[in-house]
């Protein structure tokens, strides 16, 4: 369970007390204010319930009835048993892609893959390696508008999560607001350094000493999203643009990986344009 | 509140309860369960209730008789605006003990540094520089039993911690047992590697390519007490033995710096020779 | 061009004059003096010489009679334009072998993979589909010498480097002996800690805050070789041994791809029991 | 020996062996090109050469006309013997000044520190404990011109290298230019993320998962000038700005005193707005 709700005292007392009467077993609970006082109170908790799957609903209608609407809290319940369905976007950089895929195989990842969609026809054969659906959808500027309209027929409603694994073209607002799932994209800098292309090109000529990757939920504005992971690996002047493209691979796939195992575990809340990772 | 109980349902709502009905504020509460199930729980909550200094101990007697009993609870409660008295105790090696000095001075680590012993006379100026009582009380094999018993003098009742900032001697089971309080001992390797004396060296001879520092609790065996923290850096074939000394003097003083902070911000349990780190 | 002798002037000097007079041009040369004075001299020198694979011999000749003579030089010329012929043996976890069978094809390691050798069958499948042979060789403690010929079979003249990402069997002293190339092993620890089986439940029964890995050469006392390459990832409480498994698998299987490279590219040389890693 | 020249056949060979026939033993050189070819070729060598002290001036006429002028080189021959004099200029923050001060008391760091100038009067006494002369220059808009006056009249002359350890004042290019020595700046960001004032308050509205800190050469356009060293902390939600100022501060200085150790040792080319660091 998630929620989210102004900052008052009881909050955590009125939920564990909610959840104990019902029966429930609290397995964790993670909290955070986002000020000393008068901020936004969140909250994740984990527990058990025997026979879940069938009381959700009226468990849900409850809470909201005896303790959401006395808080004015946001919440939403979720069967962890039940795994987030996903589809990875992905163009010709095929590491994003095989990381996600083979960590889903090892069972790292609780998630189920639904398909992947390029706009290249390159990576079909390794991705049908892993009996997941591959689909060419060609996209450019002109065909815009009827790729994004043949990729919306994919998704909507077939998906939890799209991951935009390296998928190098820019997905319009209407397409974002009519596919109604959220989106996670892999950027290959550290933003808000080199917001943009080419960022490795970018900097190797600004000399940086670092080059990293970071994972954000996307929004209507270019790498400006809520960020929900980064890293950096170290570099120095004997490393070409190449080398920085290969080390940064790396960082780029270790990256993304963790920002979707966390999403698929309910661990991140969404917080203006920032996120709490619990 | 620190707490630790056998695991089993109802544990977070039943603290919960009690504070909200007692008035406090619950600010933030973590937990842990060692085990899927039959483990040991443990749970750090921060409240805030007006009046607590005067209502502390009342406020533990009801916990205890309401809660603790039924649980069969450990529990401890302290203020957190009651900062915790430090003795530190270091031989010659001053960038531990003036990293702790000078954080402390800054307002990093809410402590009270009571007093500064060491074996040599070496750092009486340094100690002195930061309005600290400095003692120096000789210590080696010969003399240990009176220099113990001069120590203990100066720390027993007036410390809640000692802090063994590099303290070259080896101090003695009775001297741990009658002192009445938690030590933090920095060992100068990535424990378990290099237990005991010149773990540089020791590093440099097997050609390690990082070399680290570990924060534990002191106990009775040599470098075997609960970790709290540990770092490492890297080190290359260009490294003498004096260049890990001196990088990894950088990676002490860190370490042992985020110990004693967690552990005067009550953050760290004990669970066998393990710790939990809130 | 690998070189090492005992340190003394002029050895810088009459190098690049000898391959300067031969029309080689030095793009880098990189050396290390173990000690201030009287240790051992290594240098690596890389260089382009136009018609080089024609006259790589008489060079080697050349430089032996005019400068390695005089000096007391070990030397080794190898063309950087020969990938080294590399074995992975494998056991059945598959992320080591995974990630080099992957970087090797996309060109990020100088080598040619001539087969894959497993004591179990599981990775056959994941092996052909990148064109590389897979032998099935059962190996236990039983039939070990009929496996070990069997296996020399296989590698004996065949390969430069054999890889051991993740095999779970000890090799025997004949064995290395016999072999006649170099082997990378894959330790799933920070050495020298946790030496030997099951590494991540000892690391979670110790508590320690980081988990690593180390590459290093195989000698005939286990997990003593030189060390190549080592690195760690932080860990906590929450962690089990499982997720220590996964953490670490990550950090294997950059570790060993790293110590790889480095080889491939006659980057190393050995030292005693160190590595200098130009 | 730092030289700096058109890459072309030769120049490791014409270096060295002048050295040689000098009757200098190499210790260690270092080279890099820019570019695989046509780009620029920078080398650092070190030796030892007998009466060096006496013989400089010559050895470096010598090199000149006999190599120097034949590829075009610019050069310089510094002593490692003869440390570099260092004015530290600092506001009110003391975390770099001190931990520069400490590592030069402890003998990290191989310079002279001559003088400390601050624009406020508060770190006299800490400054003085280390029998370093401080001098209180008062700064501001109105009066920059008048006390940049009295810095020039300090420093011209004075010193081989100014410290910028958290100077909060912009140095006007009129006073660059006439102080006649390099200057290093510690900025309090992960450039070129976050350039400017206030970089820990916009990294925490921005959200970002890591802090860091770059040292850099100062020129005319703030925080644009060739980055020398650069590195990072984690951090998460939980930390408020203040925690941001506190994590950074250890970064801060531990990547400051980085980059003046490498100057200071003459490891540091600038090559347009990159440096390399041998």
């Amino acid at each position: 369970m998630l929620l989210r709700c102004g900052d008052r005292p009881g909050l955590v007392a009125a939920t564990s007390e909610f959840l104990a009467l019902a029966g429930a077993n609290i397995i964790s609970l993670d909290q955070h204010s986002t000020e000393q006082s008068g901020g936004t109170f969140v909250q994740r908790t984990i527990f058990h319930l025997p026979g879940l799957p069938a009381a959700c609903d009226a468990l849900s209608h409850e809470f909201a009835a005896r303790v959401a609407v006395r808080f004015g809290m946001d919440f939403a319940l979720t069967q962890a048993s039940t795994p987030k369905r996903v589809a990875i976007m992905v163009s010709k950089e095929d590491h994003c892609l095989l990381d996600l895929l083979w960590r889903n195989r090892r069972g790292e990842l609780d998630m189920s893959i639904e398909m992947v969609i390029s706009n290249h026809p390159d990576l079909a054969d390794q991705t049908a390696a892993f009996g997941v659906p591959f689909f060419h959808v060609p996209a450019s500027q002109d065909v815009r508008a009827r790729s994004e309209q043949r990729q919306l027929d994919l998704l909507s409603g077939n998906v939890d999560l799209i991951v935009l694994a390296r998928y190098m073209q820019i997905l319009s607002p209407p397409f974002l607001e009519a596919v109604g799932c959220p989106l996670i994209n892999i950027h290959h800098s550290f933003l808000p350094a080199f917001i943009g292309a080419a960022p490795y090109r970018r900097a190797k000529e600004r000399g940086v000493k670092l080059v990293g990757a970071t994972a954000h939920y996307v929004t209507e504005t270019l790498d400006e999203g809520p960020i929900i992971e980064q890293d950096v690996v170290r570099v120095d002047h004997r490393h070409h643009v190449g080398d920085l493209i290969r080390l940064g691979a790396d960082v780029e796939r270790a990256v993304l990986s963790r920002a979707v195992l966390w999403h698929c575990e309910d661990r991140i809340i969404r917080h203006g344009n920032q996120t709490i990772v619990f």
